[in-house]
């Protein structure tokens, strides 16, 4: 720390931040500390330039480059040896993974007309990258099953479960048939992993325009929009059990690893899935007959939706080279200068489904640039306090293969070692928004106040909370009005963050700007740089933001002297989430009441045309009371534990450097204790109880999901089961911040007093 | 009433009603009255053919038969004859109304491209009456202005005032272009109204598909729904100020009536306007440019919608035939064989803009029916004691002219005598629909409990409330679970009760069914008995069942002793109203707050990407508080003296003759109460105080107009002026029932008496 700031007073005044920022206090640091903080980010913002990330995206999405491609593995390269020049010590970690690419796809509506699908989007004039023809992957859904059907086709809307239930009021069975679902609502690998759960044999994921096409706005290349023949490629992994190696679950797929056979890995969808676009689908929703569509399922193509079955009927063929494939992560580490064994760990996937200049390349490239600035820090004389370690992950794309292998692999020395896992992918223009651990809420809060918004000059936190002020909810509009933080979503899964969080219990943020970049480029051969820079980022001045905002987190983390977590953020937040299931059971338990008064009063037979042949609903188990009293008891406790935590760390005087040092291990471990080595109910890689990827929304996060699945599923012994799991951790957790708390006591002196070093 | 219940004794056992039934009561019958009057109904519903309905409506919708047509004539004369056999004094009762029909009807898209519309629908060979080109009016706006106008084209989605400050914010303005509007959301004549307001020169209406046509179902002939080239035809006629013939406002359009100047009638609309089909309306869409729509704009044809204005741009020529045309009302009295002064009075309309088999004729031929079977039973002696009046009514369609005009030509006589105007218009199949005055809610609601639907078997109204059960409001489904009364809703206009109730303060009622007969036909050729018998009543069960509810209505009210208002309804309505319009006042004064909260704190300009250019919106001017003391305590009077009056009619032993006549005298005519001479601001017309149709929604109703329209438009001290106007209306209603329930007393002997003649 001497170093640091005997360099920090050789700065010269130019350099200095506005004193209004400078004045800012930071968590984790001492006012003096916080004043030499804001001066380092201050030179780092100063780094950092646009050009470079232009630069670099041209180069990483002029060709495609997914896993186990030529151009993919030269981009891994070309990667490693920036970051070494960068002065970061780099490895290009391998590992062996299974990705299907597609042999044989078939497509043809066979009855009542015949239809061939193109199954291809042509190439662009206005868009080198779409030229690329030899090297692109065609249009398919990785993990799909091999295999061969010919049926009437069923619509099914999103495919989510309550859509079957419409289908199956409507007499609708899809055992047997070939389902056309929409994109969007769920994540993709939930639709056939619903379809066949309910006997589809085959399954077509379209893009409805209402959705992703003209609708939304012009198409390309006149707009950024889904044109006709646009297609979203995408795995189909039953992430949801796991995500990674399907071969080599929670172990890393090194080369000599284990490995199950294809057939029997869970994770691999049951029956063929093929993705297509609105062109290819019009003609066979067209040829639908059968009951009209219910309102709401109609898309914006200009027909009457029906549900069939048939008479259209499709012939489906589909086979992969099922081949083990080298992933490519680049991890380049930048030794801590004080405490080398901790770590921050800053990632992005570098691979992409064609050229993927947005996803992920525009996050990789903000990645880069910070990366490459605190490089230049070091060079300076200001190194990183903390380790700091860059990665860029291959193979996210069909089911985060590379980051997950290498958590796995790494997973004894990132649980000793790893702070937190900062997450970025790809990114626009717009309003930060930022998922992770709750007890990063407030000094992530401090770091978005720090950071002008490029388009409006406030900071991206006040632009942000202007968002919230105008289209926030009840709850949102409140916490904008009274100037409080800005909340963070919860993590479901979707990107890199995963195995840091859920797998490991690694503290981790999710970040990236958005709101005002949509487009229908995602996963198709038009995520281009000609497409990226006309409309999301054009001048990547959201990409420098992102730069500023994930590496002042970085150096924030990497320097604080006391880490900066904070657990009244996320007792508040838990408190909420146990009002959020206690509200749950009882409205599960008045409509179920209300539901079977209905059916037993007749009024779905009375309310309902005839003609429509709508059978009533099924009736709904009763919904017990559940016993909510461990979790809320723990809530209390956990609230009042982290308010003691926090006032005998504010009034802590002054710190030796021994106690220091066990304090903060022992805050970069306090995510851990809200795993369980069991995981989830049947779901054991699944294994932090707090944050989850949502059995049936894929993507889409469950908070509390042990009780919370438990419930919406109608386990109710389960429920109350995953209650007392979940209290028991959070007593543990409490007890730890007690602990915490005891041994700060001797040093909390005044009851007002500031942190010293 | 001697000879009534005599005969009834002479009812063969076999015809008597289910005893469930007759043991119910029915207000302002003694109990032996309700006996005798549920024999006589199911004499009645005995009597009613399904066949008739058929047969009439072939004939009746055989041919074009609008206004002023050669067909429509003889439909009257046909109906006279009809009503005359039997047994009603019958008149055709002509006026001499203005009425326009196109002599031009140009339109062309003439820049970028050129696109001439077809402005036509097609004959089908499936639907004969399609085929009468010769006698179709082609699709127009009646009340269109003369003129020509080329400019260039605005998207303004249903041309709302809110739609207009959307394109505002986005530097669009209408002046000196054409209107390119969407039907739906308002009454067709609000949309060139508020178009001229804003300076548009012309104004284009199409039918999107999303609101009518495939996107709701298959289009006809396949399905209901409207073809690609359906056109929706009606009046544009400002009838939210004056309804009726434009020329003569407020009385009767005789042939020797001083007439108005065509250009000092208000009610004409100030700028063309023409009606077009979505295949005439695509290309123009596709032309546009400028901003795409904002996302809630967009309909269902396969484009991205623009605002414009322009590239596209319009030549649009309208010019009109403005020749007087007679209206020929048949009128069909049957008198009271005991209070021939007192009238019930019952009407539908029977011009159609072409065929009309649904709008109007299944109303028509359904109340031929319930005439022809209450002539019958007068004829075996059971005449009603009451006169009843059938009305069929001539030029509905271009602005309730042969209803009006007749109203306003016997203004005096029907203020004297008129007790109930029940009015009905197209009928289809499903769920009952009532709206009218809540004086008449719980008499409505006895009527409907004994009549069955005819799909279910449940009396009509349970198969309501179960709808309302299912899919109502929370307010609805409270009171379904409750069995409370099925509430009436507040008629706002559209349909010929508007000159009874919002002119002369007669009490009225507006009958049908619905929910399951959607369709695309409304004001199209292809409204035909073809599309009508496959589409929308099968068998013309409904038409029976509205035979049978509107007859009930026609023969109790034409019975009973006392006549059946109930004020508590009425005065719990008002409380409810009052109550809404409080929170009006009380939103609007949020709403303006957090507005210019939002403005001074740059909300708008933080949280709206700069590229979109979307200016904030307006400041909004601060909301006082506003007294409404004076109606609260009008309301609770009300409420203690409908209760008083209850009390004492319910505790009432018996009536003397004389007593209860000018009791019935004074019960028709509460209603009249509630109307000022005056009239509401701005349209003296509408005299009546707590129904009117919304001044910017047409058709929809604006329940306590004065204060409620005043606090939408910001005019607090006319808010407070027209609060206290209601307050005073609604304390003399309350002085009359005071009134009128010290008049009952000397009859009131015992506390829970039951009323005798």
């Amino acid at each position: 720390m001497k170093t640091f700031l005997l360099l920090c007073a050789l700065v010269p005044v130019l350099l200095l931040p506005p004193a209004s920022l400078e004045a800012q206090p930071i968590s984790g640091f001492s006012p003096e500390g916080a004043a030499a903080q804001h001066q380092l980010e201050a030179r780092f913002d100063q780094l950092l330039r646009a050009q470079n990330l232009d630069d670099w995206m041209k180069h990483l999405a002029a060709r495609p480059h997914h896993v186990g491609s030529e151009y993919g593995r030269q981009n891994a390269r070309f990667m490693a040896r920036l970051f070494e020049s960068w002065g970061y010590e780099t490895q290009i970690v391998r590992y062996e993974v299974l990705f299907p690419t597609p042999r044989i796809r078939e497509l043809q509506l066979v009855a009542p007309t015949r239809f061939t699908p193109v199954l291809q989007e042509p190439p662009l004039e206005e868009d080198p990258a779409s030229q690329l023809t030899g090297e692109q992957l065609p249009p398919y859904n990785a993990f799909s099953a091999d295999g061969e059907a010919e049926a009437e086709l069923v619509y099914v809307n999103y495919g989510l479960p309550d859509d079957y239930e419409q289908l199956q009021r409507r007499g609708i069975d899809v055992k047997g048939k070939i389902v056309i679902v929409k994109y969007g609502r769920s994540w993709r690998g939930i639709k056939p992993k619903v379809a066949a759960e309910h006997g589809a044999i085959g399954c077509i994921i379209y893009s409805d325009p209402a959705d992703d096409g003209y609708a939304r706005g012009e198409v390309y290349p006149k707009g950024p929009f889904k044109n006709e023949y646009g297609v979203q490629r995408g795995s189909v992994l039953d992430m949801p059990l796991y995500p990674g190696d399907p071969l080599t679950p929670a172990y890393g797929a090194t080369a000599t690893a284990d490995r199950l056979e294809r057939e029997a890995a869970p994770t691999i969808a049951k029956i063929p899935v093929l993705p297509i676009s609105y062109h290819d689908a019009l003609p066979m929703l067209q040829a639908l007959q059968g009951p009209v569509a219910p309102a709401d399922w109609r898309g914006a193509l200009p027909i009457t939706y029906h549900l069939g079955p048939g008479p259209a009927k499709a012939h489906l063929k589909l086979a992969f080279d099922w081949k083990l494939t080298p992933a490519y992560n680049v991890i380049a580490t930048l030794p801590g200068s004080t405490w080398p064994d901790q770590w921050i760990i800053r990632g992005n996937h570098h691979d992409a489904w064609v050229n993927g200049a947005a996803d992920p390349i525009s996050g990789m490239v903000a990645l880069m640039e910070e990366a490459r600035a605190i490089g230049e820090l070091a060079k300076m004389g200001l190194p990183p306090r903390r380790t700091v370690v860059y990665c860029a992950w291959d193979a996210e794309e069909p089911g985060l293969l590379g980051s997950t292998e290498w958590a796995e692999d790494h997973a004894a020395e990132l649980k000793e070692k790893a702070v937190v896992y900062i997450n970025t992918d790809g990114n626009g223009r717009g309003f930060i928004r930022a998922g992770g651990s709750h007890s990063l809420q407030r000094f992530f809060n401090e770091v978005i106040r720090d950071v002008p918004d490029p388009q409006t000059g406030v900071s991206v936190a006040e632009r942000a909370r202007a968002r919230m002020m105008l289209t926030g909810n009840a709850q949102e509009r409140k916490l904008a009005a009274e100037e409080k933080d800005l909340p963070l979503y919860a993590l479901g899964s979707g990107s890199d963050y995963t195995p840091f969080i859920q797998h490991l219990g690694i503290a981790a943020l999710n970040l990236g700007f958005g709101g005002e970049n949509a487009g229908g480029e995602y996963h198709s051969i038009y995520d281009s740089y000609h497409h990226f820079t006309r409309f999301k980022d054009p001048g990547f001045q959201y990409g420098i933001a992102l730069a500023q905002t994930a590496g002042s987190c970085v150096l924030r983390l990497a320097n604080a002297e006391i880490l900066p977590h904070n657990f009244q953020d996320f007792s508040q937040t838990i408190a909420q989430y146990t009002q959020e299931i206690e509200t749950l059971s009882r409205q599960l338990r008045e409509e179920a009441e209300r539901h079977n008064h209905l059916l037993e009063k007749g009024v779905y037979a009375l309310a309902t045309d005839p003609k429509l042949k709508l059978q009533p609903p099924k009736p709904k188990e009763e919904v017990p009371y559940i016993n909510f009293a461990p979790l809320d008891n723990a809530v209390v406790r956990l609230r009042r534990s982290a308010a003691a935590f926090h006032q005998q760390l504010d009034a802590a005087q002054s710190l030796p450097e021994e106690l220091r040092l066990r304090l903060n291990q022992q805050l970069q471990q306090m995510e851990q204790l809200l795993t369980r080595e069991e995981g989830l109910p049947g779901r054991p890689w699944y294994k932090h109880h707090i944050y989850a990827p949502g059995f049936y929304t894929g993507y889409g996060v469950k908070t509390l999901p042990g009780p919370r699945e438990a419930l919406e599923a109608g386990h109710w012994q389960q429920a109350e089961k995953q209650i007392a799991i979940l209290a028991e951790l959070l007593e543990t957790y409490s007890s730890q911040l007690d602990q915490l708390a005891t041994s700060l006591s001797p040093a909390a002196g005044g009851r007002q007093g500031t942190l010293k070093k």
